[in-house]
């Protein structure tokens, strides 16, 4: 396991603010043969409104199955997220460790057992022990409250350093509103697997269908942007709870005052956990941008972004600080869409190195040079078919990612 | 550029046969500074059919544009294969390249234009050469016969070793048929990119469109179930010439006599090439065969099989000798494809390690890892819900692959 602190992380954990309706608190369950708390449990104000979404894994942990199934009821009371062991295909017995845990916390709250939202992560295949489960939430029940960053530590596994986020805004009564978030993801080390875990905290009062929407609106161009190495986790989850305790009124679609600058903040925060993520990335030294402009619509831009930012022989080339924008060219024409091979422009940095499919004769490599030295790398391509457009980040690939995920046995 | 030959190669080049009605010569075009030939120049006697599959990019180079469209007449009378300069976006003047090539060639011969069949790989944005293409044709035309292993080097670029297969079948009227093949792939070097070029010779006499038919079969199960990092080049071609020197009655539907054993021949020699690209895919250690079965459909075992195949996790997991069938759950999950996690099961080699969507309890943990010691490694998965069967082949990812294609620069 590397704990080496990944060189793309942020000087410091993010100042976040308490949310009113929110409180956390960490425990050691004792998973894993670990020395810190593994077990985090958030207690929500009644009427706290919920939506998340799941990941798209046909064999999705039962956790999973069980936040869709509370997420139609729309209100939470409690999240408790379990850190060392996915307790994914476990069978019987994964199914019974998510609804002991629940019944548990629902019996504390006193509550319904489908507003106690579930999430774990870590080694796959074996069942989440219930008892340590059990006395990981006698511990949290009866302890102080948490930090935001302590929360963000104790839901990690391989992560290299905790990822929080916060935004505010302003509603139509002149309320402000806070919104505070952390994040899981992307370290991996055998047998587990990369789970991303996110998890956001609200006072304002908004109505569950409507932050469902915001939610899907908000992944669909941050969390859903983002790839280390293509893979996809059988436990992704996102969630976000409003606990309505701003005392707003109630925000329940775009024209009511302050959904607007709602939407902005949980678009802020995702985009911010989102990118901790990929800072994350294992092995990662750097931090790719790639913007696909004037394809056919926003969905044809964004799955060539993505071809981009998967393609083994672009994150390599990127590692090795080689302009290579012919490796973007092959990486634009698999994608399968549209596309015209003589209309493709790709710039590196501010610098346009290709256009109208062809390389830019003489154009200057020295701050072409300078940009792939640098940590925070942008690629550019321009379709020049359409009006569509989509922004996605990726790190690099490099012999960490290797050491990391292959040489664990040797 | 690595040079060492891959540790799975063969132990010598295949004994390939001579085909009646083919002529291949190699000359020194000089596309880059290599001490040795990188043109090759095939003769096809008069009423060859031809029939190709081209790459699926959305940016091809324009020897692809040029093949798919001389491929409408079905008939051919030579080949030119440049190794080298990929001639790839490299605009008006690398289609001036390919149609230079394609006159020269039908001058010498005295054929159509059409029926010279061209293609390229090696380094993309610049354009083909055209004084050095004509000159390396002009002692290509006068020299004497090349074997089918200097060929195969010829069409090489960072090839760690010459890529040859044949096989033979008896056609309905007795008479024996012979075919031949050579590839390249899948080796890559900045700023080259992989390119897999296949040719494969028959002196059976064969109907163009049917001929056709049989390749796209072939390539379906062979050439197009193979990966090493799931990037597809703009110039990947398989074309098959039948010379008809044979004399054979002209095969031209599955009911005639020897069509049967012709596609078994086919297939074969397509499987063996496609291997082949794999045990030099680069920084391979391990060759892997991966078959799914009881999926909902063939095609949906092939997509499953694939996700597999191109999971950087497994790929890395295989690598470090590790039976971590977790990481082969989540590569099913994701391919988003029918499956059942409480059906899947897996094994490793002979063993089953995972059913019913659970480990398997107590499974014997020594032929598991005796298996993976070993450089061929066999996954299964069964999805339980179908009938639906494809196998893959594909490499592990290792340093070494990273080093090929990140450490040029440093």
């Amino acid at each position: 396991m590397t704990t080496e602190k990944s060189p793309l992380a942020p000087p410091a954990f993010a100042d976040l603010p308490a949310i009113d309706g929110v409180a956390v608190k960490t425990a050691r369950a004792g998973y894993k043969n670990w020395d810190r708390c593994d077990l985090t449990f958030a207690e929500l104000a009644e009427g706290t409104a919920v939506a998340g979404v799941l990941t798209q894994s046909k064999c999705p942990s039962p956790e999973v199955k069980w936040c869709r199934s509370a997420l139609l009821l729309g209100h939470a009371r409690a999240l408790v997220v379990n850190a060392g062991n996915a307790n994914t295909f476990a069978g019987q017995r994964g199914r019974d460790a998510v609804e002991a845990i629940a019944a548990k916390t629902a019996e504390h709250l006193g509550c319904e057992r489908h507003e106690v939202f579930v999430a774990s992560t870590g080694v796959i295949g074996e069942p989440l022990p219930i008892d340590r489960a059990e006395a990981g939430l006698d511990l949290a029940f009866g302890t102080a409250d948490a930090s935001w960053e302590e929360a963000a530590r104790a839901i990690g596994t391989t992560d290299t350093f905790p990822k929080g986020a916060a935004a505010s805004a302003v509603v139509g009564d002149g309320k402000t509103v806070r919104m505070s978030g952390i994040v899981k993801g992307s370290g991996m080390i055998a047998p587990d697997m990369a789970t991303m875990l996110g998890f956001i905290f609200t006072d304002a009062a908004i109505d569950p269908a409507f932050l469902q929407e915001m939610l899907n609106r908000a992944v669909a161009t941050t969390f859903n942007c983002i790839t280390v190495d293509s893979d996809t986790s059988t436990s992704d989850t996102v969630l976000v709870f409003a606990t309505g305790a701003a005392g707003n009124d109630a925000i329940a679609a775009f024209d009511d005052p302050g959904a607007n600058a709602v939407m902005a903040a949980l678009d802020d925060v995702c985009r911010q956990l989102a990118h901790l993520v990929v800072r994350d990335g294992e092995g990662a030294s750097k931090f790719i941008e790639i913007t696909v402009d004037a394809a056919e619509s926003d969905a044809s831009a964004k799955r060539v972004a993505l071809s981009i930012a998967n393609s083994p022989l672009v994150k390599t080339a990127i590692a090795g600080e080689d302009a290579n924008w012919g490796r973007v060219v092959m990486a634009v024409g698999k994608a399968g869409e549209p596309a015209d091979r003589d209309r493709l422009a790709i710039r590196f940095g501010a610098t346009q190195v290709a256009r109208d499919g062809l390389a830019v004769e003489g154009y200057d490599e020295t701050p072409v040079a300078a940009h792939l030295k640098g940590d925070e790398i942008e690629i550019g391509v321009d379709l020049g078919i359409g009006k569509g457009r989509a922004t996605v980040w990726t790190c690099d690939l490099t012999h960490g990612y290797i050491s990391i995920n292959a040489d664990y046995r040797t």
